[in-house]
Order: C-alpha cells, then sequence, then structure tokens
C-alpha cells in the first residue's frame, strides 16, 4: 500500500477526531525526519499507523490478542489503553501490509518509549506529544525544543508524561521509566 | 544486641546528624507499630538500623560489596546513593547480629519500596520520611495521613519521591514506581 491507500484505508477504521490527529503527526513527523536526516518515508508510514489500533477497546482488546497472538505484557493488559502500541503493530504488518521492522517497532513503542530508541521510534514518539492539534501547559516548549535537541525533548515528554500519570493516578509503565533512565544517562555522559 | 546496645554502636558509625535522624525514625516507627498493630520491637530495631550503611559511600560502595558479596542491582550500581539499604541489611546481619528476615527486608528496602510490602517494610518506608526532623513541602499531609492510612501515605510518599527524583534529573529506581503500581492497584480493588 502507498501513502495514498494508507489514508482511504484509516479513514474508515479510526474516528474523525483521531484522522485529523493522524495527519498532524504525519506532517510533523515528515518535518523532524528532515531535520534529523531520517527516512522520510518510513517517518511518514509510521506516523500514519501509529494509532491505527485505537479503535480496539475494552474487551475488544483481548479478543483482538487472543486471535492474533499478540503479546501484551502485565501492564498492557491491565491498562488497555497502553495496548494499541502492540496491537497496532500486528495490525500494520496484518492489514496494511507493512512488512519494514523499523516502522513496526515506531508503531509498537509509541505508547511507551523504550530504550534505547532508534531515530524513527524518537520521531514518532514526540510528534504524537506535538502535533498541531496538540494543547494541553508546556506544548509550546516541547515543540521548540523537538526542533533543537530531540534527546532533551524526548526526555521532557517522559517526565511529562510520568507527572501526567501520577496526576490521574493510573499505572506508570515501567518501559517508560526505563526509556526515560537511558536517554537521561546517555545525555549525562556527552555532557548534556 | 540489645536496643541500646545497637545505638551505642551506631553512634560511632554514623554522623551526630544521622544519628538524630535514626532516633527519629525509632520514635516514629514506634508509634506506627502501636497504631497499625506491629510488632513493636522489630519496629524498634529495623527504624535504628535502616541508615547503618549510610557512611557507606563513593568507592566503599563497591569495596564494601566485593568483599562481602551482596548483591546491588544495575540501577544501585550506578545510583550507589541507592545502595544503602542492601549493604544495610547486610550490615544489620553481621555487624549487628540481626538475624530475622521481617528486619532484615525493611532494612533493604526503605530506599526504593517494594511491590506487596509488610506492614513492617511499609512502617519503616513511611517513618524515615516523616520522623520530626524531616522538612519539605507536604511533610505535614503526609504525617497525618500516615497515621490514618498507611497504604494512602505509601502512595503519596511514592508520588512525592517520584516527582522529586525527575526534579532534580536523576536515575528513577523502577522498583519504586513496581511498588507504587501495586499499592495503587491494591487500593482501587479496595474501593478507596
Amino acid at each position: 500500500m502507498d501513502i495514498e491507500q494508507i489514508k482511504e484505508k484509516l479513514k474508515k477504521i479510526v474516528s474523525p477526531k483521531r484522522f485529523k490527529h493522524t495527519i498532524g503527526v504525519f506532517e510533523t513527523a515528515e518535518k523532524l525526519a528532515k531535520t534529523y536526516g531520517a527516512d522520510v518515508q518510513r517517518a511518514q508510514m509510521a506516523a500514519l499507523l501509529h494509532d491505527c489500533a485505537k479503535g480496539v477497546k475494552g474487551e475488544k482488546v483481548f479478543e483482538y490478542v487472543f486471535e492474533h497472538d499478540v503479546f501484551l505484557d502485565d501492564i498492557e493488559k491491565k491498562e488497555t489503553a497502553l495496548s494499541h502500541g502492540a496491537i497496532g503493530a500486528h495490525m500494520a504488518r496484518a492489514e496494511f501490509g507493512i512488512n519494514d521492522d523499523e516502522i513496526i517497532s515506531a508503531i509498537r513503542y509509541h505508547t511507551t518509549g523504550k530504550p534505547d530508541m532508534t531515530k524513527l521510534e524518537k520521531i514518532i514518539y514526540i510528534a504524537d506529544f506535538i502535533e498541531p492539534e496538540r494543547s494541553y501547559p508546556g506544548v509550546d516548549e516541547l515543540r521548540k525544543l523537538a526542533f533543537e535537541d530531540i534527546d532533551a525533548a524526548l526526555l521532557l515528554a517522559f517526565d511529562n508524561t510520568i507527572r501526567y500519570v501520577l496526576s490521574i493516578r493510573k499505572i506508570l509503565h515501567t518501559r517508560t521509566i526505563e526509556a526515560r533512565n537511558f536517554i537521561l544517562e546517555q545525555m549525562e555522559h556527552m555532557g548534556c
């Protein structure tokens, strides 16, 4: 499938609001890919499909993972809002014919982050936070930082996410903490 | 060793400031043990010894763990300020003759917490945060809550710790996150 075909198919399975958000991530990921010398087409593909499984909610999560043998970790099983990374990665392969492991991994980990992220994984994670539709305290600072220093932006995004999850009394994914610790240590070793 | 002997020995190996803090934790743990029906003597012993290894710093951490074959996890090796729980647990056995696993575990985990904490582990963790020498924004709220609902106090203490560690850009121990997630889930199952 090419980009236009993916867009058409996507429009049918996500809400108009989700589609608008997706186009925002698509355009932002494209700009970030150009800024950081990443593969633009891969960034566009991953951005388009990052939320393709967002419509799989509640009981449907367990139906999908059972039927398609998708692995969810213990936290994703408890906090099913975090499962659309894993389900989306499966859907991107099975329904959209994506066979590129880099794209698949960027979709898989865009909800939690992970230690030692690739450039593409960082771009999708950050684009999801700063696309034009997003509005929350500090978004403008993050938008600016994302184009100046993607690692610093990533650390700020992780920290903001952690604080937000605490404030709404939800389960924190330990992978987000590992991702945050990894980037912090890496920045310190580089003297940032 | 009895409590007075432990106090005498402790005075020789920790700073006067640390000793004052320890006595604060000792008295607070005693009150909490009485409030929650825990073994008072065990709470006193664990409180007295919780920071017994606080003087083992920097290079001495690695000398101690090598010489005494103490296990530190990857994060404790990187963030050696977190190692005094593991080293203290060893020291309490080897130097103070403590053979009670409940006391040892309360010392071991007082720096990070852990999932599914015992009553004694909770008491030592919280007493360390609220003893009279402590002064930080929100300490009075935590002091009050500790005697009303120790689980709610624990969750608040974990959340405060996580926010503080983010603010000083240090590594977050994933065990603290697991401890926090555990208590949050437990409280939600109990309808708190």
